[in-house]
């Protein structure tokens, strides 16, 4: 019988997380202040973030260490099985060979934890009580949720209205956990009620709740906000996805040709991808894709320049690919790719041409998750099914190739509470989205270009 | 760092399931026919089930083959870890150890799959085109429906109607695994349009839902039923749970004092225990324990008789702790508990005083639950919240004795899709449930007792 899984030991967990930002070739544009357009400084964030993950944000250093307390809760879960969906490869007659990274198996079913836990830790070391975030498919305020209950913090979770509606066990699974989950935008901050003002009825969007929840953790010395995804902390957390994966895939005495992830704000794709793109960097021949959707089609469609995180225009400039901070997506069902901007450190790569990105509409990436669901059990969660359509196109590509690919892909979630879109998509009622060109130009106004050199 | 989790290479995957009939001291009731109060013979079951299971059924050889390809199919979730749950023993500050095998890592989210994968095997390689089976909270249609897919059987499933309104999600994944679902009773079967005639609004129950699936099996020659509980085959095939778990608590050089799980039909339970109960009847000090809801306490309050598997009367009369096969049990959230009887070999270890029996409310379980969950992170479906219970029960005996006693405990699945029973219990809707003794006097009038030796 041929071996499926890879397993690793908790004692091969790795002691440090990876960042890309020692080994880029050309250095990253800062984030500015839109004040005075000068790079932001670490006391700028003091009022959001915490110091130590302000730091953390800011270094160049290539490993920094996990602390064992977020060693012991990674442990519950960590290190992750990689699996061959050998299955897939079977119903697909392919000779490629497709592994992917679990991450569903962490008790909230994503990769999210993976920083959740780490941030939590952080904040609870410096001295903080609460945390407050926004939340789109609810994967990441589940996260965080789980993350505060284990180290005593309190939570509270800005949730996008649209997915508030869409997956009530997301918000159960925070009640679960003990956290306030409340939907977005709402009557608690000065940026919902703007909104709301204008449109009553708005699906929300994460840049709408991010405003939110950074005013929520501002007006409270005691609070701190927390981003699930973007920033370069985040996905500094996240690498311990791929670290682990090298490991395993060496185990096999094997190396990946495509390595991929689905991207929204970019926090999975990276997790697994950079320590692959560290060895890109230094010569290794390996192709990293990200998959998006067409309705924000950041990476694709959306202009690389300075723009803000958030729709209230209250966090720095970003340098990244964005369809503008008012860009209000199509309410697709995967919530947790529709953010209007793409982490930097993710948008500085495709500028490199380290990376690459690819589109795929809802109903191509509903088709491929049905068939990986029926091939090998697992139903994914509507983000991951972008990832699956990538690699359901790298792998048929490879049969007509003839070539014994190696494909790699982070499974970055279940679908479990996401149930309801695979029924909307298997009775029909899932729609073709592709986003009007005059988006694009509307984001080009609402951004700003790049200063010279 | 202490290990949290132990892990087995596939290579490692037991290659047999274990028969308990082979090692009991005393042997069985065999199941009668009802017409004729003889033993039943394998012929008057080949319209319900495949005759490689029936013969699996009669079996007393003590190891069976587990075929390759069911094996292979094994191999995407097995081996299941064992964790041990550090986080709950700090929250109970207990000096027990506990451990938990984590059967929610499979597709479905149970331990249910191991079975419907031996199944729909079986069926298939004796020439069935379609399978029919009932459910109760869902973890059984979710696991035959995914396991029929991966044999290329169509299948149909009877979902006891209160929990087909109450867990949607189940439905879906069902749908998403190519699976027919229909709520019961139903106005399929005679059965079903028995009971609608009697009480339009019945909120229907194992018993009634398994009538519906016999019925409708029987009636196509290319069809054949299949059970997720109870018979001798469905506990055989679970017990590569326990199996498992013993070579993984070798590794760790400990043998547990204390072995539960939760008991709906018996078979979670008895998939952990019997391999343990071997040990117990071979002179090993071990306490082996099922933890069953007080509103339907089957094996701490129903009488050991001859009683039917269903409530239309069409099975053999199995021997079995039973509330009477017209019992309705109270609609509590615990679906998958909500069985009016006990696998036969279950309720003869409780005569033979091998194993105990310890009944829950629900109130109690769901405090055990969220408990669980706000220390291991880990949400439980609630009829695992049951062993929960017991655990905690135990853990804190360990505390007030000051022993260092270990104890396993089947994790049989997670409660993603069971997040609207949490929410019922944290806004204090769940009410508690006493079976009156008038049930009881019930079960004793529908019921046969054993005919004098």
């Amino acid at each position: 019988m041929e071996q499926i899984k890879v397993f690793l030991d908790e004692s091969e967990m790795p002691r440090q997380w990876y960042n890309i930002l020692a080994d880029l070739p050309t250095p990253m544009r800062p984030p500015l202040h839109p004040a005075t357009g000068e790079p932001v400084k670490p006391e700028d964030l003091a009022p959001v973030f915490p110091m130590n993950l302000i730091e953390q944000e800011m270094s160049t250093d290539r490993w920094i260490e996990i602390p064992e307390p977020v060693l012991e809760k990674y442990a519950i879960w960590r290190p992750t099985p990689l699996y061959r969906a050998r299955n897939l490869e079977k119903a697909l007659g392919t000779p490629a060979k497709i592994f992917y990274k679990n991450e569903g198996v962490s008790p909230p079913g994503s990769h999210k934890p993976n920083t959740a836990v780490a941030q939590a830790y952080y904040n609870k070391i410096f001295g903080i009580k609460r945390l407050a975030t926004e939340t789109g498919a609810g994967q990441w305020g589940s996260a965080l949720s789980m993350a505060c209950q284990m180290f005593g913090l309190e939570c509270r979770v800005y949730m996008v209205k649209v997915s508030y509606n869409q997956k009530p066990y997301r918000r159960l699974m925070m009640q679960t956990w003990g956290a306030e989950c409340i939907p977005s935008p709402s009557n608690r901050t000065e940026a919902g009620r703007k909104i709301l003002a204008q449109d009553p009825d708005s699906p929300g969007s994460l840049g709408i709740a991010i405003s939110e929840a950074i005013e929520d953790a501002v007006g409270d010395p005691e609070a701190r906000y927390s981003l699930g995804s973007v920033l370069n902390h985040v996905l500094l957390h996240q690498t311990i996805i791929g670290l682990e994966a090298q490991k395993q895939m060496e185990k096999l005495g094997l190396y990946p040709d495509v390595v991929l992830g689905c991207a929204g704000g970019g926090s999975n794709f990276a997790g697994l991808c950079l320590p692959f793109v560290r060895d890109k960097i230094h010569g290794k021949d390996v192709t990293v894709v990200a998959a998006e959707p067409t309705s924000c089609p950041t990476l694709t469609r959306g202009p690389f320049r300075y723009d803000f995180g958030d729709t209230a225009m209250t966090t720095p400039l970003l340098p990244m690919h964005t369809l503008g901070h008012d860009f209000v997506p199509a309410p697709i069902h995967a919530g947790g790719l529709r953010y209007h901007g793409m982490a930097p450190i993710v948008s500085h790569l495709l500028e490199e041409r380290l990376i690459e990105a690819r589109a795929f509409d809802q109903i191509e990436t509903f088709t491929a998750g049905v068939q990986w669901a029926r091939a090998e059990g697992f139903i994914p969660a509507p983000e991951t099914t972008h990832a699956i359509a990538a690699v359901v196109q790298e792998a048929l590509r490879a049969k007509e190739e003839g070539k014994e690919k190696v494909i790699l892909f982070n499974w970055s979630g279940h679908g479990y509470v996401d149930l309801a879109s695979y029924d909307a998509f298997l009775s029909g009622k899932l729609t073709r989205y592709e986003l009007p060109d005059e988006e694009i130009q509307r984001a080009l106004a609402s951004t700003e270009a790049f200063p010279k050199p």
